[in-house]
C-alpha cells in the first residue's frame, strides 16, 4: 500500500502553480536528473534513469512531465501526471539518434502552454546546452529566471505523509545497518558490506538505497563523503557506515561508527565526543530557534571538548527527497526553525587521518527537543 | 590488485594533452557527476558523490582534479592526478555555505593555468550556472568551445586493461543473475531480487552496481529503462533483469527475461526472436563493417519475424565506463566497427504491454565474429 496518493500530488502541484502566479510567471519547470531526482520526483512520483526529466508547472493549465526518448512506458507507468511529452534533450548522455523518431521541439510546448516568462528550479543543475535550446525557443535568456527560491517554500515543511515516508525509510535503513552488526566480519571487502546492507533494506521495504551508500575503513574512515572500496576491514579501526534507504522517493541515512575487536581509548573518547554532540544537536534544534545559533552552540560544544580542528561541516543538513537538500543547518545559517522541517543530525569528525560519522533523520517540532527517526544501534559498537 | 595501472592513467593524460594541442586549445576541462562519472573516473580514478567535479588538461604541464569542499580526503585517496583543486562550483545541489572556508576560484584557475581558449567535453551535462561561471573568468563564451568530439576517439577503441576491467565486471554480474536464478520465488518485490543480485555482485569482487539495475515483472516488463518496484513477481508473467556490476569504473550488464511456472507458447516464441536477433548481433559487429550496416540487417531480422513493431531502438551501444556510452549502434549510424571497440548487445522488445531485454558485453574483434563477455544464463530460463 503506498503511502503517498494522488491528492498529495496534486496539492502539490497547485502549490507550485500558485508560485507561478505570485511571481508573475506563465510557467516554472523543474529539472531533475538519475543523481538528483528530487524535483521531479516531489511533483510527479517518476524518477528517471540513465535520460534526465523535468516537469512543467503552468500558472493556467494541466502540468506536464517531460521526459526522454526511450522512457515513455516507464514514466507513464509512474508519473502522477498523466499528460507525458518527450523531448529529444532529455536523452541518455550517450546522444542516440533514434532514427525516424518524430518528437516534439522547445517551440512546440513553449507555444503550446503558451510561455513568455519562465522560471526554471534546479537551477544550479541545468545543463548549459538544453538552456540555449530552450532560450531559442523563448526568444532569448532574459524571459528565462532561476526560482529554486519560488519553490523551496514548498519542500522546506514536511507533509504528515512525507513524514510517514521518512519514518519508512528510517526503518528500513535500520535493517540495514542491522544486517552489518549481524555479519560483519574481519576482512570482508567495505564494497560487500555495502552489498549486504542493500539487500537487507530491499528486503525490508526499500525500493532502493536512497544515495550511493557507504563503508570507510582504517585510512578511508578520514573520508566525509565516499564511496566504498575492495579494502578488507580490520580489527582496531574505525570502520564507519553511511546506510540509508529509500521509501516512495524519500532517503534516509543513519551513520554509524563500528570498531572490530579492541577500541584504543583515545578512539573511543573521540567518538563519545561526537555521540554527545550529535544528540546535542537533537536538543537543540527547536522551533523558534534560529538556525545558525543551534549549529554554532553544537560546533562550540566540540571545541570545548578540544576537537574545534575535526569539525569539517554542519552539524545538519536538510533532508526529504535527496538525503542532503537545501536548506543545510551551519553556523553561518539565518533561517529559522520550524515544526515539520526534516533534516538528518549529520557529525562527521576527523582528525589525524581519522574519521567517524554519527548521523540520524530528525524532525523539527512544534515544541521541546527535535524527534529522532530512527536510533538502533545509536552507540559505541565494540564487536 | 588493482588491473589499472598508474602509467595506464598517465598514458590517457597524454592522449588528451595531445587533443589539446591538436586542436589549438590551451586546455580542456572534462566534466562529470555521480551519475554520470565517464570522464573524469576515465582520467583520474574519481567518482564523485553528491558533489560534481571536473578534470583539468593543459597543454603544458600537470593535469590537475577538481572537486568541491567536502571531498578532498576522498578524492586525494584514490585520484590518480596529484594536484588537486577545491572550487565551491563544485559543491552539493544543497548549496552549503561552508562559513570560513577559502576556497580558489575560476579566475585562479583560468590565471594558474593560462587559459585563453578551453575546450569542454560532457558538454551536454555541464551546467548553465557553472558555464556563467566559468565565461565570465574567461572573458567570455566565444573562448569556451565543446570538445566531445576532440576526446572521444581516445574513449571509443579500449586497451588490453580495460578489456580485462570489463570482463571482470561481466563475471561479477553473472555472479548477480545467478543469484536470481537461485532465490527467486514467486512473492518476492522486484526491489529485493535486485537487492539479491547486488550482495551478490559485490561479495563477488564488485565495487558497486555498474547502474541503477532493476527488475520488471508483468505488466512493467514493458520498460526499457526503468526502476524496480515493490511489485510482487508472479508466475506465467515476463520477468526480466538488467543486471550489473562495476569493476574498477568500468560498468557491465546481463539483461534476462525469466518466466516462473509455465511459459505460454507466445511468450515462448516471442523471446525467441528477441534471443536469435541478439545472437545474430554478434555475428554481423565486425572490424570493417559500417555500424549503420549492422544494425539494419539486425532490425531486418526481427522486422521478417513479424515482430517489426516491438523495437524500440538499438540493437547496441557503446559500453565502458558508462553502461551506455557513446557511440550507439543504429541503422542511422554512419561510423565504421574497428577491432578493440566495446559494445552492450542491447535487444529490447516490446508489444501489447509485455517486453525483455537480452544484453550482454560485445569485444569488436579484429577478425570473425564479436567476442561474448557474459555469457551465463543466456537461454529461455522457465524456472
Amino acid at each position: 500500500m503506498a503511502i503517498l496518493t494522488q491528492q498529495e500530488f496534486d496539492r502539490r502541484i497547485a502549490a507550485a502553480r500558485e508560485a507561478v502566479r505570485r511571481n508573475n510567471l506563465d510557467a516554472i519547470m523543474i529539472f531533475s536528473t538519475e543523481s538528483e531526482p528530487a524535483g521531479v520526483r516531489y511533483f510527479s512520483d517518476y524518477w528517471p534513469s540513465f535520460e534526465t526529466t523535468a516537469v512543467l508547472v503552468p500558472a493556467e493549465g494541466e502540468a506536464a512531465l517531460l521526459i526522454g526518448p526511450e522512457s515513455l512506458t516507464y514514466a507513464s507507468s509512474r508519473s502522477k501526471i498523466a499528460r507525458v511529452i518527450q523531448l529529444m534533450d532529455f536523452r541518455e548522455s550517450s546522444q542516440p539518434d533514434y532514427p525516424g523518431s518524430k518528437l516534439p521541439k522547445w517551440n512546440d510546448v513553449v507555444s503550446e502552454f503558451k510561455i513568455k516568462k519562465l522560471g526554471i528550479c534546479n537551477w544550479f543543475l541545468f545543463p548549459y546546452a538544453m538552456m540555449m535550446d530552450l532560450a531559442a525557443a523563448m526568444g532569448g535568456m532574459e524571459n528565462i529566471v532561476p526560482a529554486d527560491d519560488m519553490i523551496r517554500p514548498i519542500f522546506m515543511k514536511k507533509s504528515a505523509l512525507e513524514v510517514e515516508c521518512l519514518r519508512a525509510a528510517a526503518k528500513a535503513s535500520e535493517a540495514g545497518f542491522k544486517a552489518i552488526l549481524e555479519n560483519i566480519r574481519p576482512g570482508m571487502t567495505e564494497s560487500e558490506l555495502c552489498g549486504i546492507a542493500t539487500a537487507a533494506m530491499t528486503a525490508a521495504g526499500a525500493e532502493a538505497t536512497g544515495y550511493p551508500v557507504w563503508c570507510c575503513s582504517g585510512p578511508n574512515s578520514d573520508q566525509a563523503i565516499s564511496r566504498p572500496t575492495l579494502r578488507k576491514v580490520q580489527c582496531g579501526e574505525i570502520i564507519h557506515f553511511s546506510i540509508g534507504a529509500k521509501v516512495e522517493g524519500y532517503s534516509a541515512s543513519i551513520g554509524r561508527p563500528v570498531v572490530l575487536g579492541t577500541c584504543p581509548d583515545e578512539i573511543r573518547r573521540f567518538l563519545q565526543v561526537g555521540l554527545d554532540a550529535a544528540n546535542m544537536t537533537f536538543d537543540v534544534m527547536r522551533a523558534g530557534v534560529k538556525s545558525g545559533d543551534a549549529a554554532t552552540k553544537v560546533h562550540d560544544y566540540i571545541r570545548a571538548q578540544g576537537y574545534g580542528d575535526a569539525i569539517l561541516y554542519g552539524p545538519a543538513h536538510g533532508c526529504g527527497q535527496m538525503e542532503c537538500e537545501y536548506p543545510f543547518l551551519e553556523t553561518s545559517s539565518e533561517y529559522m526553525l520550524e515544526a515539520d522541517m526534516t533534516f538528518m543530525q549529520d557529525m562527521f569528525l576527523h582528525r589525524n587521518g581519522m574519521g567517524f560519522r554519527w548521523e540520524d533523520g530528525l524532525l523539527v517540532k512544534a515544541e521541546g527537543p527535535a524527534e529522532m527517526l530512527s536510533s538502533y544501534g545509536r552507540q559505541i559498537n565494540i564487536l
